[in-house]
């Protein structure tokens, strides 16, 4: 299985520290030697870092970890792979622009090869992962469904149910955003914790590293951090439920969706 | 005006040493402050470094200037604003899919107002230069003449119809490459240089540097570097004509077109 790590913030901030934790995995803590990647959007910018090697191994991850990008939205992927090869198109997270915005994604699970039987239209994978082919998919039902951009009450909607379509295929955790929301579906493991003032100290379970957040803040701060496990050990985060899909904006759950019962 | 960089090999080559002569004119011996990016090709893969901030100065910058990413095909651009504001989404180069491939783009010139209201349907711009929406405008062209791949010479000639008449709206010096091929077009200024057996040094132009590619090359190695002006000052650069299309494919020259007298 493969690692996610996304960020959701009201103001521009750096992801240094979840980031650092989350390398260990890649070849350090975790067996994902398999790649990562990780996008930051600025504005409607969108600046995507992808590297095939082991990410505790490379030479731009270290530049991430310690270069302060900063960014509202952020996603993040250490990859152990399952299908496809090890190579840069293979390495999420995927990008492709719908309505003038560049939407990105990266995907935790394993779906069944019958999903590439699914008929594509008007997007098509550059690699071979069933990730980057659930991507397309979805995309495609998005443009297809609403040719211009819809209330995002009814987008939450129409992706949650194709989430659901696309979990009857195994298992797909996701990260999904177009710059300013971060779309979240759980299909076995994912959580979140949103820190926010007053702000405390938190420390890595992967390394031997705190960081006390109320020297790096304002009292204004809101900064959801989302993972397919807790990254830190003194603090409580929250688990999504199978099914569940969480939209985050600005830091803040702006709705959350179950799977109907 | 920007500067463009493009390079097309037949083994997978770094550009550490013309990359290095290029980002002196982001802000040290050249006006270009306004962010720089560069596209590289490993295999279909695609990675891509973006930076609002100037060359000279950038962290990034420094990490390509140093770390031999190896590729046969790259497209690189550093900026200086004419339309659109100095941000990530107006940072060269572009990318999209078409085909199942990412197609990348960097664009030197500026072109009238006139092209914003050339209609788009595929593609849209994320961010607001001249530049993107012409990219966008060139691929939905392109994918509604060809909704599947055509032979390379067909494709050739249909790209090069397009930028004539994008050059009736102003100066538009092109890189644009899928991976293999890497296309270029000039209105102004665009050069290039094949470096082949016997190697020799080069000398760059912007900055006390100097390579004997006989060292770092083997007897097989064909790479030809594009750019705007020559980045050398003791070899002999081909200049492309006005409304010249040449396409590049491992280091050599696959196709010129002439625009008909």
């Amino acid at each position: 299985m493969c690692e996610l790590l996304g960020m959701s913030a009201n103001v521009p901030t750096d992801i240094c520290f979840s980031f650092t934790g989350l390398m260990q995995r890649g070849g350090g803590t975790g067996p994902h030697r398999d790649g990562w990647g990780i996008a930051f959007y600025e504005g409607n910018g969108l600046r995507i870092f992808h590297d095939p090697a082991p990410s505790v191994e490379s030479r731009i991850a270290q530049l991430i970890s310690e270069y302060p990008i900063k960014s509202c939205t952020v996603i993040s992927h250490i990859r152990q792979a399952n299908v496809g090869k090890v190579c840069l198109e293979n390495t999420h997270p995927f990008d492709r622009e719908l309505w003038g915005k560049k939407w990105c994604y990266a995907h935790n699970g394993q779906l069944s090869a019958e999903l590439f039987n699914w008929p594509l239209e008007h997007y098509f994978p550059v690699g071979t992962t069933d990730s980057e082919y659930a991507f397309c998919w979805l995309l495609d039902q998005i443009r297809k469904r609403f040719p211009e951009p819809p209330e995002i009450t009814q987008l939450t909607a129409f992706i949650h149910q194709c989430c659901e379509q696309l979990r009857t295929l195994g298992v797909f955790n996701l990260l999904l955003s177009e710059s300013r929301h971060l779309f979240t579906y759980c299909t076995t493991r994912l959580c979140w914790i949103t820190r926010q003032s007053p702000f405390g100290e938190a420390r890595l379970s992967d390394c031997d590293m705190a960081v006390n957040f109320e020297a790096v803040t304002t009292p204004d701060d809101i900064v959801t951090v989302i993972a397919t496990d807790p990254l830190t050990n003194n603090e409580t985060w929250s688990r999504l439920q199978t099914g569940e899909m969480v939209v985050f904006v600005d830091g803040k759950v702006l709705q959350r969706l179950h799977t109907a019962p």
